[in-house]
């Protein structure tokens, strides 16, 4: 459960300044942009899945708003359009795939698509990608094998740096996520989906979208001290070459250099193992470059192999149930179990459709107008 | 780096109340005892093993101090001292292990190292264990695949409930740690080793046996409300049925649900994967029953199956020297490597032993007493 809900998953009767999408749209929205770009039609088939769902699970920071980060790199040159994504190297358990400079979904998918395929020959498969981009949110890879009853891990890098190891200044490591679902019998899969930092950038945003302070321990200065003005934390983000998030955890006191270590484990498995490039030995990252070389790593379990499957899923079941039903300090604040807010928003979203900000509508019809791709989503009052 | 030096690691000038004693002889001790005991020859070899190496890296929690906590157990009828740990379900590259009510070093060593043996042939290998008991410092085993070229991963679930869920009340986890171990060419290995608490329960005990206040955010009451009173947070911790230790993050504002999403991970794989007791599903633990059935699991990578392994191995050099390199907020602190403050215990501690509180010492020489063992450790001054 990454993301408490944002401002856009606001009730229907809450959307002042926001419109009700259907998934449907969205996705052709998106297909006709990366299109337009030039993406061969395997790739924007892949980034479109992916994009859609995320939007419907409520990750709206990595839906179809990432279009307009797409489009910076695409000005730097950062993507092949027409990628030849290949197996580099390969056993019967792993793989390591060259995405030769695509944007990070069509990659991943097939890099999590083959890591299931080896799970049900072999009960594990680990596959890593390196010369790939942006994927989008890893929960959905590892959503994708939870889907077909395995357990599923993804990690990625990126390239813009971000979190502030423990007791150092600069940022060295983007917010480097981990993703993890396991499957159910008649319950929704245990997907849960975490930057390694204490907050995701979105909530700084959020925060001073609303003139609200931000909580000590989730943005620090140059000299790791807390930052609790909104407008200041981002500068620290956005402009300023030192400082930035924290690791989750906070202050080394009370536990940061574990989220520094989980940080810079992930750095190491999606970058360091897959031969994409590791941050903290390009500091300044690469998203200012055209080749930006981010690396993913993927594994998929197959519980079968170690207990009959539907005894798995049956505890699963009971597993998640235990959960939901432990004691609540606030009864009107049950506990979660990771993923329950995002099913909650899928369930809203593919009945209601997905709400976008008129922000947000305006600026994708000006991406379609510039790239002379047609604009599919409905039509909202004109902002003043 | 899971813990900050603890009382124990304090320079041989200031080791008043502690006497250094030689590795050897250390783990003369523990294999004296676990002998007497009726343990067969190679479970006590396989705990001698990880316990002294435990204590050479200043995990003092789990060394040989955990001999006193076997005690209890064995006298609840925990263990098999000659159990048949059997590989029960296995394809080329997973495997399932019953360790048979076996103390769980034993068993998690041959696991670490089916895991490191099918990582070789294939690339990864993954393997569960269940029906075990407490396997002592994760770190022991991933830094065991590490040591020969691979990046391991070592998880455990255990039996004492300790860590209260976000938004709940009560604990339904232990503190369920993940190590990851990763080597390179000249640098010693990348080893995390962490609860997914905040706080390990040795931290708390530490700043009641030193006066000090907790920090907000290590222990919560019943009402989830920050406990500051370090001997009333130990009292959450050991007797009361509520309240406990955090995730790792702290409160919900500060990305404890992410901790308390990687604990739940944590039991996901060691427990119900492995067909192990998961704890949600029988709250209290396990510890005060002679079955705790506790789980274990294993991954091992072979860098070699995803790139060359010498470029692996120089690149994970540059990456532990570029963090090392990075700049410090203050110079006199500067920016650690996850297993840096292990190996700065282990050169010291090889050299000059390993320090035992001499609490400790009179408590193993009453254990060996009772147990009809020799009593191997220097003999201290009589404690007042």
């Amino acid at each position: 459960m990454p993301a408490a809900p944002g401002p856009a998953s606001a009730s229907p009767a809450a959307s002042s300044g926001r419109i009700r999408v259907p998934a449907e749209a969205v996705r052709r929205q998106i297909e006709a942009i990366l299109s337009a770009w030039g993406m061969r039609a395997d790739g924007v088939a892949a980034a479109a899945e992916v994009m859609t769902e995320t939007d419907l699970r409520g990750v709206d920071s990595h839906g179809i708003t990432m279009l307009l980060r797409y489009d910076e790199a695409r000005r730097l040159g950062a993507f092949k359009w027409a990628p030849d994504i290949r197996v580099e190297q390969e056993t019967p358990a792993t793989a390591l795939i060259d995405a030769d400079r695509s944007l990070g979904h069509a990659p991943a998918l097939r890099a999590i698509d083959l890591a299931i395929d080896k799970a049900r020959a072999l009960g594990v498969g680990a596959v890593a990608v390196r010369n790939s981009d942006h994927f989008g949110a890893a929960g959905a890879y590892a959503l994708r094998a939870a889907r077909q009853g395995l357990i599923g891990i993804a990690t990625t890098n990126a390239s813009v740096p971000a979190v502030v190891p423990t007791r150092s200044t600069v940022p060295l490591f983007s917010t480097n996520p981990i993703a993890f679902a396991a499957p159910a019998a008649t319950r929704r899969p245990f997907v849960l989906d975490m930057a390694t930092s204490t907050v995701a950038v979105g909530k700084v945003n959020v925060a001073w979208l609303n003139d609200r302070p931000l909580p000590a321990g989730w943005v620090v200065d140059e000299a790791g001290r807390p930052v609790t003005d909104a407008a200041l934390g981002r500068d620290y983000i956005y402009k300023r070459l030192e400082g930035g998030l924290t690791p989750l955890g906070g202050a080394e006191e009370t536990g940061g250099y574990k989220g520094y270590g989980l940080c810079a484990m992930v750095e190491i498995l999606s970058a360091v193992l897959a031969g994409a490039t590791a941050m903290p030995l390009h500091p300044g990252g690469t998203h200012t470059k055209a080749h930006r070389d981010v690396g993913h790593f993927f594994i998929a379990l197959d519980p079968g192999a170690f207990r009959p499957r539907a005894a798995f899923l049956a505890e699963m079941d009971a597993f998640i149930d235990a959960l939901h039903n432990a004691p609540a300090a606030d009864p009107a604040r049950p506990v979660l179990v990771p993923g329950d807010p995002e099913w909650a928003h899928y369930d809203d979203r593919a009945a209601l459709g997905v709400p976008l900000p008129l922000k947000l509508v305006e600026a994708l019809r000006e991406l379609a107008r510039a790239a002379n791709a047609p604009f599919l989503l409905p039509q909202p009052p004109r902002m003043a």
